[in-house]
């Protein structure tokens, strides 16, 4: 019982970072005020983190590990309903780590660990995405046209996904300052996010599918 | 002659002050580097300029004012290459700017005019988008099915391509944190930028002028 105890306290730590790191932005959650949050000593913050890169790098670890085990779930997309869960599975996970995507661009400049990881993450989710639109066209065959412009537009599509993806709690949050990032917007910011990732497939996909992908994406239509 | 002076001087530390931004990231170009660099005294600076924020709201104008300008010459497209040179407008202008979008969400947490500012930046450039598909599907009629579909999701391709023009440089600057914000790569990140847009806008277009876009877009693709 006794050595559970440190592993017991970094758990509570990352727990209450994540929380803080998400609540206010990493750049304004400070050690001071993650040790004061969890009512510790800077000390044994520093027991367990030794640096404020630590808890990032941690919570980074983590963020990458469940991302890549849901990116290869991808490969088992083989209709429309499929796609929206695993789209939506894919928000839910960056809303749980969401102070990455908030301050980005901050972030990379200051550390080395995401700066060279995060290049990965973003052509990883660029080769599932191409995976699934795939996926999704091996169904039956489509209009000769669309299909056409759909096969030279692959790779952009995949790419202008990954965008929206990746960036659309960024736009919610420039239009929303004061609340996009609390958690009792998450539901909707979340639907909403899904809706326009797959809306972006629709186009692409044979008619049969686009016709049950338009019927999904009216069903769950969030509020604008 | 004399008058003139003061206002050569505080165009000179914005134009010296844009350049660090755009290169460093405004969180880490401090009024001693802009001082430095333009070899005054931080006095000087101070008196034209009483802190940092006054630097960041005066460039944001700038960039507001010829934003707007621009986004009005959105109600002349008449066709697909209107068009391309429209977003290509854009994405010059925002480059101009890019210290905007590279913190954005670190600037709006602190800057209280950025705050109220970008919502209706990012409202505007979706009607003007939103306009720009109106304008181009008013030429000749197209496929039912298309058309129907395109309908329902017009409001949601212009939301998605306000977010991918708005994020596009970001999405670079992740995968090459490095070289992104370099001159010397503007002219391929602009134009991948204005690909990706046009590149969502062609499925919603009837059959003449998105076979007049592809080959635009074929004529011009960047470099991946």
């Amino acid at each position: 019982m006794v050595k559970k105890a440190p592993r017991r306290t970094a758990e509570r730590i990352l727990g209450t970072t994540l929380e803080l790191f998400n609540r206010f932005g990493e750049p304004s959650a400070s050690t001071t005020m993650i040790s004061a949050e969890l009512r510790i000593s800077p000390g044994n913050l520093y027991y367990h983190f030794p640096s404020k890169d630590e808890l990032v790098n941690t919570l980074f670890d983590q963020y990458e590990d469940r991302l890549y085990k849901l990116l290869e779930a991808s490969q088992d997309v083989g209709d429309v309903e499929d796609a929206w869960f695993f789209l939506h599975s894919l928000f839910e996970l960056i809303w749980q780590y969401r102070f990455l995507y908030r301050d980005l661009n901050h972030l990379l400049s200051r550390n080395r660990r995401l700066e060279t990881h995060f290049p990965t993450i973003l052509t990883r989710k660029r080769e599932a995405l191409r995976g699934l639109l795939d996926n999704l066209r091996a169904e039956p065959p489509t209009d000769i046209d669309i299909d056409a412009a759909a096969a030279r537009s692959r790779d952009a599509v995949a790419a202008s996904m990954v965008v929206v993806l990746t960036y659309w709690l960024s736009y919610e949050y420039v239009l929303h300052p004061r609340s996009a990032m609390e958690p009792e917007n998450a539901q909707d910011a979340l639907l909403r996010g899904a809706y326009h990732v797959l809306g972006l497939l629709a186009p692409h996909l044979g008619d049969a599918p686009r016709a049950h992908l338009l019927a999904l994406i009216d069903a769950y239509a969030p509020a604008p």
